[in-house]
């Protein structure tokens, strides 16, 4: 496993750190906030022996990546990447078949964010990045993830491409997300899968599309070009969860 | 109508604007750029007439609203508040049953613009947000919209509790998203139909889920509490579809 050193920003994002038993070093605290949550985050904090600061406005916002602190910064031990034998392990330990999130170069840190929360939340297993180009684990990352992060492994892989050929030799199959894709009601998507994401702008790149089984589309009918990539993701997964419901 | 001033930013918002035939005032570039997409924005600005201005980077930071102006700010007559009567008519005219989102009080800009992104891409027939608390139509919402504003009429409404009880006069049903409701997979969501999203947090405020006929949850699989309001938009707003393509 690998660590980089993380903050926690906002009063959500650091009560479910705390509530997944985080390790917190270090809290910083609006001076004066002493509303509901922050007393909560403050009991938590007495809780886990972990130091409490009460800093003015100024210095939060000047310590603050996303902007959005709300009065409270934590400093975490750190995030951790996952292995991908920890995302099938995770699989393996709930008894289902693999259900993993592939994103290929998601640049925006909302995204990212959004897509480590429906993932979380669509029931899939982990999610996997490359370790070039596409943006990490940051604290804009983990806000937007709303502490999707403390329950959903992310592994980063140095290749994609041989990311999906080894998983597939664990039997998984790969469906990409592509407008010139086969609609995706009509695709069959129960069994262990991995799920595509391409960029905005870009979409799946084309060595990475090669290697997955399907192509699905999501009907477009509008005037532009393409949903939101997390939107995007969203869409797709649900349609997997709605076709694994149906088997059930 | 309403009229609001406004500025498009960004080359593919700028790019799009001009495609719609939206009128273009005047269009700020940025000293020494001359790609591909800048090029085609100059050669549409010359085709109507618009005024163009050469100005260094600094100048175009300091006129930025998002940040993010890729080179190129335009000056848009404005963009244009819908009346509810013009999404009606839009439907009428596509000879389709009504699919209208509501929006309670989301805040966020970028969830805005990902919404109304989804909502023409969903082949919704408009937009309608309240006129009070809620984040209107800026140009961090135009581009995240990915030019889907020059589309999707958008409509302001002074109380949306009442604009729920018109268009009900008007045989449309309202469907609110909670995650106490019924899975959004059993309910018949086909017809003539108002899609009602609640902000971040709060969700949807009570007088307006009282007013609703329906409400369809989204099933949560994971650890957190809920997905991100313009993901949750597009995975409800996606069931629509998938029913309304099944009935055809």
């Amino acid at each position: 496993m690998r660590y980089e050193e993380f903050t926690i920003e906002g009063r959500n994002a650091v009560m479910e750190a705390f509530r997944a038993g985080r390790t917190i070093d270090k809290i910083f605290i609006q001076d004066g906030c002493q509303d509901g949550p922050i007393t909560t985050i403050k009991r938590e904090a007495r809780k886990q022996d972990c130091m409490i600061k009460f800093v003015p406005r100024d210095r939060l916002d000047q310590m603050s990546g996303t902007g959005k602190h709300q009065g409270v910064i934590a400093y975490a031990a750190a995030y951790a990447y996952a292995e991908v034998e920890d995302i099938l392990q995770n699989a393996r330990e709930k008894g289902e078949p693999p259900f993993i999130f592939l994103l290929d170069n998601i640049e925006d840190p909302h995204n990212l964010g959004a897509i480590i929360r429906t993932a979380n939340l669509a029931g899939a297993h982990g999610v996997i990045i490359p370790r070039n180009r596409a943006v990490g684990l940051t604290a804009a990352v983990a806000r937007t993830s709303a502490g999707a992060l403390n329950y959903t492994p992310v592994a980063k892989v140095t290749n994609l491409s041989r990311a999906i050929e080894d998983l597939k030799k664990q039997g998984l199959w790969f469906v990409c997300a592509d407008m010139h894709g086969t609609p995706m009601y009509q695709l069959d998507l129960k069994g262990p899968i991995g799920l595509v994401i391409g960029s905005e702008g870009e979409g799946v790149s084309r060595l990475v599309r090669e290697k997955c089984d399907f192509t699905a589309s999501i009907p477009m009918k509008g005037d532009i070009d393409s949903l939101n990539a997390s939107v995007a993701a969203g869409v797709l997964a649900y349609e997997i969860v709605r076709q694994r419901m149906q088997g059930e």
